[in-house]
């Protein structure tokens, strides 16, 4: 199964809704825990980004405080907030669509595990036309 | 009326529920607008720092996705995730109560807002002794 189609079926779900299309899945033991997308706009909440959503999801469902068995898929490299709750969740494995220039905290701008006790393993690339396209559709049409 | 106290006290709810002792407290107009403390451990779920409640909370309160015209009092430095959400939410003016020297993003270990598009006003050292003896003796008795 193609984790990161997913993922973009989730950035798409946000973009029908005018919110900033990214999406996310967690997966466990090859099956699908959580999903979800961007939020902010909808629910008036700047902190319900797609990797925040998915992980709150997630530690619900598997009633666990700690993720370390799961991997995360994003379209997008997350911003520092994102990128600590990942550390914070103990997922070791992310693997993301595309770069985020001005704000992505796994290389981009910054390296939150520079910094953090914490080492993830990190895997840049995976439909990255297509989530880079939705993003700057999304931009484009905005200006 | 002392704010950081009515941190102190979200701290000391924390404390009281095995939790690590952080509060926070978002204030607008001289009015407190939200109050909240750690719930990892509660709530199962790695993200629910004081903070990042406090901001949810806030929000969903005043029905907006911004608190540009909120301070923050919160009584140890926030972490990344958290730096980065008091960013996201506009709060411009934070005051902390004692440095965090492992992983405190408002300028310890990091700077968060060297890296993303917005300052903050960080005002450090209210009820410093307070704060710190709170965390201090949270890590003691863990050993």
């Amino acid at each position: 199964m193609n984790y990161m189609k997913e993922a973009l079926r989730e950035a798409g779900s946000a973009l029908s809704k005018n919110e900033i299309p990214i999406g996310a899945v967690i997966v466990k033991n090859g099956e699908i825990i959580s999903r979800s997308h961007n939020m902010c706009e909808e629910k008036k909440n700047p902190l319900l980004h797609a990797e925040i959503n998915a992980i709150s999801d997630a530690c619900r469902i598997l009633n666990s405080k700690y993720l370390d068995d799961c991997e995360l898929y994003v379209t997008v490299e997350p911003c520092p907030m994102c990128a600590t709750a990942i550390g914070l969740a103990k997922i070791k494995r992310i693997y993301v669509g595309c770069e985020e220039p001005k704000t992505g905290a796994l290389g981009s701008v910054i390296n939150i595990e520079d910094h953090m006790p914490w080492h993830n393993e990190v895997y840049f690339g995976f439909c990255e036309d297509e989530c880079k396209g939705l993003i700057k559709s999304f931009f484009k049409d905005k200006r």
